[in-house]
């Protein structure tokens, strides 16, 4: 939400040296993205960001989430293009900091969602699913279920100041998940992070997908696990089966969903939950509190996490497999 | 340097119906203008600014600002044109505030101008001088010379903390231009705040002027000094005097500078440079350690101050009117 670093017309010009985008013609700094700083391009080439990768994103990962980006493009997928400078690589430095540009993708994000955004929304990830197939690199999910108590263990101490008996319940259900959680489902590279923020519409249509950061590996229907969180419950907390149905027919259309995978979808609804709920506790304790981007509140996760810890079957999530 | 007010998509949606702007393609917060709120607004209808304005901007002066920006347009400047909703109006509320829609103006700020800069940029300004002719409203210059003194007040206790007699050095400033200011020069709009950040440029040419929230009426040539301040010195605060040469020659060609600027150009450089220092002080004692956008350092102009107090003729700066 900030611009970290200042990027002047000179450092800036001497690193578009190293690219063919033409003439540029303008850039403005854009409050995009908690991480790094962006910069908007528009050059005689088309409109760009300019993103300088900041201190939380490691730029060992880089190459698959650039490589990704390309690799979904080149399948169909609406998401930015990185695009290579003249020597074909993605990166470069500016600023002392590992810098890219990808595509400006154009679009809007919807802040309340409707069913027919859900449904979209449930049609892309089915199609970005099967179009990372065939993708070379891979990321293991560093939030994934084996991330989670070590990150717990970080503020174990502190998480009754969130919600009093937090400590007990956030080490119960790790305890039950890691006990059961589902093995064997279908696994590919998924996008972890689609919120409504980085989906983008245009007069209702989803124009792209964007904030590829936390893709990696692991089981598909976990991803839409994780957007059944974030797009199917309301403001209070209270889970909108019309939006839940929506989101799953559409994904199913597309690429249908194993038994198993159907089967397994409330604990997997359960573990995105609480994969949110940890990180959100955790920069809760760690934001200042005059830090101009105000964390989200944690207790909107364990909300959530209550209902899918009472819901035994799919079909409560509004999707009956035919 | 921030977005001050989250707007979403529903919000804005309601805000656009009140334009003929088409349908909205992208928007993004910018980290633009260190007191208001900017996004850039991408419709079918092209680019554009939406600026809310936070607490700083007083919003009577609003008619004067807007209203300048259109008049300017429509005589030949190139700078950012108001948009006027369906009903006329410049201005309307959003989120709370007061908003506007300006066009978005192409082009990318110069972090060091070179003399041609100053030459595009003396033309320029004096052509925004000329425009703005027959503008029917008028805005008092709040930090002019009377604002000055009662500025000072505010934080003359703490200003020992920046520098060392600097006390001593404003009070005796302040006597010495309140009794010698010069009266009778040719009076007119200026921009009052035309450093490089606010002036684009697109290879090499000047494409536009920005930022007009400071304009007042106020003598013409101040403008030029306060301009002589923003581009003619070096990072270390040396004087450039072929760039000033080029600033004021540029100017001249298009505004013949009278007798009585000339003479008076050394005395308005010390006003423009002690106006620039007194806020800088105000800015560097009030904000917190901790902010994000870092308050410039307030020397810079104490050294300017130093060596306009130590010029006599405008001969000096690298003028000499034929």
């Amino acid at each position: 939400m900030a611009v970290y670093t200042e990027v002047s017309d000179e450092d800036l010009a001497l690193f578009l040296k190293r690219y063919d985008l033409g003439e540029l013609l303008s850039f403005k700094g854009i409050a995009e993205g908690v991480e790094n700083t962006n910069y908007l391009l528009h050059t005689t080439a088309g409109n760009f960001i300019l993103t300088l990768y900041e201190k939380r994103v490691a730029t060992t990962d880089l190459p698959f989430f650039l490589g990704l980006m390309e690799h979904l493009n080149s399948n169909g997928v609406s998401c930015p293009l990185p695009v290579r400078d003249l020597k074909g690589n993605h990166t470069g430095e500016l600023c002392g900091r590992t810098a890219a540009i990808i595509t400006f993708l154009e679009g809007i994000c919807v802040k309340h969602p409707a069913p027919s955004h859900c449904l979209e929304l449930g049609r892309a990830l089915a199609r970005l699913h099967l179009a990372a197939n065939g993708f070379a690199l891979t990321r293991e999910n560093a939030l994934g279920p084996k991330g989670w108590r070590p990150l717990f263990n970080h503020f174990a101490g502190e998480s009754e100041s969130i919600s009093t008996g937090l400590k007990e319940d956030i080490t119960a259900e790790l305890d039950w998940l890691e006990k059961d959680w589902p093995r064997g489902l279908p696994q590919g590279v998924i996008h972890a992070d689609l919120f409504p923020d980085n989906v983008f519409f245009i007069g209702g249509k989803l124009s792209g997908v964007i904030d590829f950061y936390f893709a990696c590996n692991d089981c598909l229907a976990y991803d839409l696990a994780i957007c059944l969180n974030a797009w199917c419950f309301e403001d209070d907390c209270s889970f909108n089966i019309t939006k839940g149905r929506a989101l799953m027919s559409g994904y199913n259309e597309v690429r249908p969903l194993s038994e198993a995978e159907c089967a397994a979808l409330p604990i997997l609804a359960r573990g995105a939950a609480l994969r949110f709920l940890l990180t959100r506790c955790y920069d809760w304790l760690n934001t200042p509190e005059d830090a101009i981007v105000k964390p989200h509140d944690p207790k909107a996760y364990l909300r959530r996490l209550r209902f899918h810890q009472r819901t035994a079957t799919t079909a409560e999530y509004g999707f009956n497999p035919a």
